[in-house]
């Protein structure tokens, strides 16, 4: 009888604790890699730009505040999103958003966009937020939510410049580790 | 004696397993609709506007990259938020924050912005972001964080234009869900 | 032989839920207090200037929506973060972000910046996003995500301004109480 008592308190126990909370996961319950391509116009290149500088210090009517670095220049961009690091790949979805050179001393930015994903194996968008010292191998940041697929998930993206042409054209390599799913 | 034991160990691993953990919820823990209203400033309406366009490409002395669909726009907004659809209604709060117009094809924009809500109600802020595919009937972004009321909240809101006149006015339906309520 | 399945069944299920399930917790689980300076950028400090105004409605080529309040000015920041409010103590990081003046009536912003700690006691991001209503004595905004030593993180940061000489040089005092741990 006690026994009985014991495995029904089990059973009703089990369903209660192992299926509703919200674990920790410390190994990615989700991972995708992304790569997406920027085309940053250049007064000649509309056709096939994606990005634009729409604001910068001397923009607002003020002198430069740093001749390198980019210092205080946002730009705006509308990236297409490939499974490999090929810019003529089928795209899988867009990268759209901004970043904000914050730096006087080295290349660095801040960051904000989402991946608006949308083709057979991803429906969804993953929004991401953080700083981006472009010079560093790897960069963390954050993924703050998500909506369709990623229905609330969060993680943390790692970002690799993998390619940097010039002013014109650079590819980021952003390895996503998702560590809250739903 | 053993049901005792059982009916023991219930209670006490009820107490420990169903109010502390963080649980998913498939169902909102809680859900708001609240309306805001968009009063673009065009030279001629200072006392009314509630946004201005701050930043574009040829701001920044650069020729425009696209002509329509306003690529590059940044508007910065401080828009009276109502819980239904008349601009006249009383205020409950304000939504504060920008968005920026990212794509050269179509309408689309990157959007952050605050509630700041202040009223018998509700008292607290919500914070969101995420990409707002304007011509699409309904969008969804994330909520990233709260205050107040809304502590540590996170959800998903569903954004609808609920008018749209000209370049001075537009209104969003915004239905927030919350799914982590604390 | 009741109680001894009574006693197994607890220390099944006390591991299965009070080990793995992510919690909500009421105290912080973490709490970090940081000050970061913000020199202005005002046309003849560029040596010493941490931020600077990117984006302004005139930029734009539109005259002013207001003139007081700085509504729609843009300013971009990269700023030494110190463990108190000396703003010659030894750096732990930068403070690097955005924050647009958003409201036509009084001094208020919309707020983005990651902090980036690099020093013996810490180191990772912290990335924030919030309504910044300036002239308030305390201001909660959302802590939104975190890597490194803060992987995963949320909280609440209460903002204090401890500090405000003119246009030129101001100094938050940020405390950052975090209750999502991992």
């Amino acid at each position: 009888m006690g026994a009985k008592v014991g495995f029904f308190v089990f059973l009703t126990l089990f369903a209660l604790c192992s299926s509703f909370p919200l674990e920790r996961n410390y190994a990615p319950c989700k991972h995708l890699v992304l790569f997406f391509h920027d085309i940053i116009y250049n007064g000649r290149n509309a056709l096939n730009a994606t990005s634009a500088i729409v604001a910068a210090p001397e923009g607002a009517n003020l002198t430069k505040l740093a001749n390198l670095f980019h210092f205080g220049n946002l730009v705006v961009f509308d990236d297409p999103v490939t499974l490999d690091n090929n810019l003529h790949s089928e795209p899988v979805g867009r990268a759209q958003g901004f970043y904000i050179y914050d730096s006087k001393n080295t290349f660095s930015a801040c960051l904000g966009f989402t991946f608006v994903l949308n083709n057979t194996h991803h429906e969804g968008t993953i929004t991401l937020a953080g700083a981006d010292p472009t010079l560093k191998k790897t960069r963390d940041i954050s993924v703050t939510g998500g909506t369709g697929d990623f229905f609330m998930h969060r993680g943390i993206a790692t970002i690799m410049t993998d390619a940097f042409e010039g002013d014109v054209y650079f590819r980021l390599r952003v390895e996503i580790k998702f560590y809250e799913c739903w």
